[in-house]
């Protein structure tokens, strides 16, 4: 069976499991803070497209013998018009060819037959005769506020080839608190979690290590409210945003865990990435930006490790905070 | 003043004027729909956006005399990668050689820095040398389900280039009602309305015409709800989606609109854009498929005039039916 056919979250699974770590390097190209070296002679489209393309194909060199998956933000590319859109592609190419599996992190979100364009822009080849499968996302986030009809296009799609989809549930933006935590009986992201669990908990999109393709954005914020989401959704992938020194950090992420340590990646973007710029990074390794990244990426995959450990009584010690 | 530099809420309204008509044409161009004629022989990605931009453009040819405004939407455009969004590019510049606003349908939502990064991309020229700012949007849809920060990159970006911004509301797709009708207490989208007054009925981002740069998607669903959200949001642009024979009619699109008239703008797409495989049409106009276009933008046009004359007493006639 070809790769692209076996189930996402099996994929991811394995990756994870080879990798050691449920790190992902997350891919944030911002034009401005790109080393000297590979910043662009002059700001047009085509040359800041080539000028992220080539980072990022240097930050997939020095990431992919520790981390099992990528995160490219299309913002960044988008910005570059249609240059940085096959930029965007050529990347998810390099990163396969790496070994890495990529998660696209587009937020796309449109009613019915617009999600069904965005589906077939984003999980598949649209039927293009010059798009290789190898350019396509194996994995990418949803925006649910346009209802069940925004993602099940998504959901079909990723199911026909092996992808995955992630719904945005709670990111880690505090400024998003007012909106997904709406509600007065219970908050909208618990409501948003039982669509999940509607949508992705089915027999049939179930990979054979027992979770789904349909997956979910999950901030780490209080332990027991995390908790409490990992209990509902026992079968739903989790996309852990907002780890870093601003963010959550190792204690919060555990309970994204399923008791088995599977069932959660956890995304670092500008701690990896732009480690360069840290004067402890770059008082140790100069010009030599790469392994600064190289560095910064093994340390962040290491400090995530842990969470893989079976934690058979995940609360025990953690009275709730909620 | 350069044109741009204009508020975006006067440039429409005037716009409006100019033409007796709130309609707009939705450009969501379907590669197997569009005419013999303009079909791509091969299905690649370059020969499709070049399909997709063709028709967009005889589009426009036939439309830009009867409508102030065309609204594309991204997701048609990014099927085809990096051409498909360059074709999106030129087909916005060619809508405004031709006199028309044009609002981009891109929904675009995510956190702060990212969102940064999608205002650029889709309200600016992104400081890139080779983007003339004909290519750039008059407005573009934003989601706020990540909250304030993630349509505040999009408010300052709008402000600063006479430009517009329409928050995804109420939207058509009944699938969506399950979301923005949650709450027991008051709805969601009444929630989001709030917070849209708050960000946008600000007096340094209204017009002179007395509305606001920042607008909001509002389907129009039972008049009272939708004489609700008017009356609480006096100084918002609304951009109204779903209207034609399986959506709204004029009648449930009235109380979108002020009472003088003003304040708001239809959008109609495969309505008008595939007037030619309606049998009707076909009947009538044989291949001539931009006559039937032209035909069905007129008729389209003339019906929704109406909706411009002042109503002193909207709902006078009309008992609460929420």
């Amino acid at each position: 069976m070809p790769e692209q056919l076996q189930h996402f979250a099996d994929r991811l699974t394995a990756a994870v499991c080879a990798r050691g770590t449920p790190a992902v390097v997350g891919l944030d190209p911002v034009l401005d803070r790109l080393p000297q070296a590979v910043k662009p002679r002059r700001r047009t489209l085509q040359a800041a497209a080539a000028a992220l393309e080539s980072f990022c194909r240097e930050v997939i060199t020095a990431v992919a013998p520790i981390v099992p998956a990528v995160k490219l933000n299309s913002a960044f590319f988008e910005v570059c018009g249609g240059p940085g859109i096959a930029a965007y592609m050529r990347v998810i190419a390099c990163a396969h060819r790496h070994g890495l599996l990529v998660i696209g992190d587009v937020k796309r979100g449109d009613i019915g037959s617009t999600a069904e364009m965005y589906a077939a822009a984003h999980l598949d080849t649209g039927g293009f005769l010059d798009v290789d499968p190898s350019c396509i996302a194996d994995a990418v986030t949803v925006s649910a506020y346009l209802g069940r009809q925004a993602v099940e296009p998504f959901i079909r799609a990723a199911a026909a080839n092996g992808r995955g989809i992630y719904v945005l549930l709670r990111p880690s933006d505090p400024g998003a608190d007012q909106i997904h935590e709406f509600g007065s009986s219970r908050p909208l992201y618990q409501f948003l979690a039982e669509l999940v669990k509607q949508w992705g908990e089915k027999e049939n999109l179930l990979g054979s290590c027992g979770l789904s393709c349909v997956g979910a954005v999950v901030a780490p914020k209080d332990r027991q409210s995390t908790s409490t989401l990992r209990a509902a959704l026992p079968r739903t992938p989790f996309l852990v945003p907002g780890y870093g020194p601003q963010g959550a950090d190792v204690h919060a992420c555990r309970p994204c865990f399923l008791p088995g340590g599977t069932g959660a990646v956890i995304n670092a973007s500008r701690l990896v990435i732009y480690a360069y710029q840290r004067p402890e990074f770059s008082a140790r390794f100069g010009d030599d930006w790469q392994a600064c990244i190289e560095v910064a990426a093994r340390e962040f995959a290491t400090d995530v490790a842990s969470l893989l450990q079976p934690s058979i009584a995940p609360l025990a010690d953690d009275p709730p905070t909620g």
